[in-house]
């Protein structure tokens, strides 16, 4: 607990410091091109500048898709959500919104693991584990894959972790906790919006002082969200299973945690 | 290590207890049929009759075959390698040997988790990590399987395991110790006799005093073995691979650990 308060007063220290240039923020050269997100260099050293796509992708990259406006609803989720971390004291990568589809966040080195913590059976537990769509599990399941597309982002334990040097022991020790630390700030929050969170999956990157913070994007694509009340999935989940109304249930969770129709 | 000890001193116990009725020891009614093996209750309350089969099988039984002289040879190996555990002060289900293809163990629920420990890279760590077939580890790698046929036995995490309740965490946490105790039995005594052990699955059980044991076989059915000097595979790989000679090598790794024509 220590170190990640230390942790903390680190990443609020590192925040006061960037704070006085990222007014004047300009975007520079392209980084890297993902499936969802662009990433721009800046001329603020140690910020980045992420746009974010309209393109939906799944099933390893085999099933592609367009969606108009998915992009704008992604950035913006996302940066209200990490913008709950900070107020929760969870160190992250965001700074600030740029325009509807960009926002400046902190350059991290992206470690290469996703880091799921699941409440409710759905996706590949329930089909690992047999159990039902749906079942509740009695604590959270944090699960570890490594990111590998050629490998099919494989499920990992802590020794593959370690023969493979994709983390130090710390560094996995610590993305556990933040990340049940993730849940326990998100899970209430939705649930007074009436969303049921029943999965998401973090990444985690390490900034140039060798600070980890939660990094890429909360958002429909990487988290599942159920209506409470009709039990309806309202993220990207519409996309895998050609449920329809992606964007529309994108827009729905941003209504639903304060979308005003400005940003 | 205490919790280790006195479970070594309970298994010792439990042994020198049983010990007398052990010499009558009669066949009583079938209690379970494997895919390898056949289980029967006896006249001595606590021990169990297992008949080693010449069975083989693979990829979840998909594989079929028939391989005469393989149960005895099974069998026979696994006494050996067992008597070693015993020697270690590990605590196991051996009792005895009765016949080439029979040997008497203690009765346990065996729990429903494969516990694989590996040393070098093969088989499903390989294809999983995207290791070449021999990469040498770094440091021992432990994991779970989710013993489940219709579920095609997939890995988990402890997370997995304690939903599920496929063990305690204090079983975890022993079996993973034992794991690792029975890795560093086995290694040395194998080098000696120009085998390198690759990987082993190993099973646990609970006596019905709630003692833990290694339970189940190791042979190389469950291990993988190659020739220390030409690295020729001597374990079921040579069935699963149509390799040909597999009773062959089974019988090479028994002359190596001391077979001698008798039982």
């Amino acid at each position: 607990m220590a170190e990640e308060q230390r942790a903390t007063a680190q990443h609020r220290a590192a925040r006061r410091e960037a704070a006085p240039d990222l007014r004047e923020v300009t975007k520079g050269a392209l980084l890297y091109e993902g499936k969802a997100k662009k990433v721009y260099r800046t001329n603020v050293p140690g910020a980045l500048w992420i746009v974010f796509k309209d393109d939906a992708t799944a099933f390893n990259g085999e099933k592609r898709s367009v969606l108009e406006g998915k992009g704008a609803l992604a950035n913006r989720i996302s940066a209200r959500l990490f913008a709950l971390l900070t107020e929760r004291g969870i160190p992250n990568h965001f700074l600030r919104l740029l325009s509807p589809t960009e926002q400046l966040v902190r350059e991290v080195a992206i470690l290469p693991l996703e880091v799921v913590v699941r409440n409710v059976a759905a996706g590949s537990l329930a089909k690992r584990l047999g159990l039902a769509e749906g079942a509740i599990l009695p604590k959270p399941v944090v699960e570890c894959y490594y990111k590998n597309d050629r490998l099919g982002d494989p499920l990992v334990n802590d020794d593959h972790i370690a023969v493979l040097s994709l983390a130090t022991p710390q560094q996995l020790a610590q993305m556990r906790t933040l990340a049940l630390a993730v849940n326990d700030a998100l899970m209430p929050y939705l649930a007074q919006r009436g969303i049921r969170l029943i999965d998401f999956k973090l990444e985690f990157g390490v900034t140039a002082e060798g600070e980890l913070l939660v990094a890429d994007e909360i958002s429909p694509d990487t988290c599942r969200f159920w209506d409470a009340a009709s039990g309806e999935k309202l993220d990207k989940d519409r996309f895998r299973r050609d449920l329809g109304g992606v964007v529309e249930a994108y827009a729905e969770i941003w209504k639903r945690i304060g979308g005003d129709g400005g940003w």
